[in-house]
């Protein structure tokens, strides 16, 4: 069986909705993915409120209730009756996002047991056949085969084969 | 640089030695590590006190202020400076080992960055050149060259290259 090695942040969960709710809950601003396009909404924040924003993420509420990203949990429910499924996300920058991540992957992706799920920095460290990740930097250390699952901040990275959504993680892949 | 992953349980922090604490201290009982050979210390267990000690793995503590392994921390520091060195544990299976292996981790060995911490279950996602672990079965899913680090309960595994302690791993690979 293949090995799939799947992101959380930004793939399976809608990190960047989960900003923008944050942004405007503890600073009332409206800040928008669009003009972030290429860049990281991070740098739209007027900057005396910036440390404040890196913060959130070491706030264990941020990652406990973060939103699905739509189609998520379908297809990758069925991508894990065709392929061995790993969750792969960069847990270890953040100390305070391990227990609410563990506890966000048992209450929506059930399907998925303690063994599929890594928490890890670097991605050099998985081996796998595919990859799908959001940041090129983790494909780039990767030695299978990685798809860039779209995020405003990717737009205008190339040289990987693109997937917009679940339903096209769906269409490449079963 | 070459790639090592290494286990912490029974290799780079003294798992037994923290079972045979907490045996004493919870159920006062001498337990045998000679005797246990091969097998584990938990079968030493009364029946009726084993459903208990299974629970200490989930205890904040238990993972706290667990003994480094004699020698770990000071040739880790010298593998560290020839070799890329991650630290892989099967934490996913203990909810409640995640925060004090981290902070165990920042505290020992502080030139392990966050970038090269796996929270782990199945080792067969670790793509590395060397692994290090006491269990074969973690071994058995790895790609690379696996050496097993004696641990009362490998000690009649066989099949491959025995560390027997971290001297011996120093004198292997450096």
């Amino acid at each position: 069986m293949k090995k799939i090695a799947i992101d959380m942040d930004g793939v399976l969960v809608n990190t960047p909705m989960q900003a923008l709710k944050w942004i405007k809950r503890e600073f009332g601003l409206d800040l928008d993915l669009k003009k972030a396009e290429g860049s990281y909404l991070f740098y739209q924040l007027p900057e005396e409120l910036r440390a404040t924003a890196i913060e959130f993420l070491q706030h264990p509420d941020y990652f406990r209730d973060i939103p699905v990203m739509e189609n998520g949990v379908e297809v990758l429910r069925e991508l894990s009756e065709e392929y061995e499924v790993f969750i792969t996300t960069a847990a270890t920058q953040f100390r305070h996002s391990f227990a609410p991540k563990f506890d966000w992957l048992e209450k929506h992706v059930p399907f998925i047991d303690w063994k599929h799920i890594v928490f890890c920095g670097s991605k050099s460290i998985i081996n796998a056949d595919i990859m799908i990740d959001d940041h090129t930097f983790n494909l780039d250390n990767f030695d299978g085969e990685g798809l860039l699952f779209t995020q405003y901040h990717n737009v205008n990275k190339t040289g990987y084969k693109r997937v917009n959504d679940w339903l096209e993680v769906r269409d490449y892949l079963l």
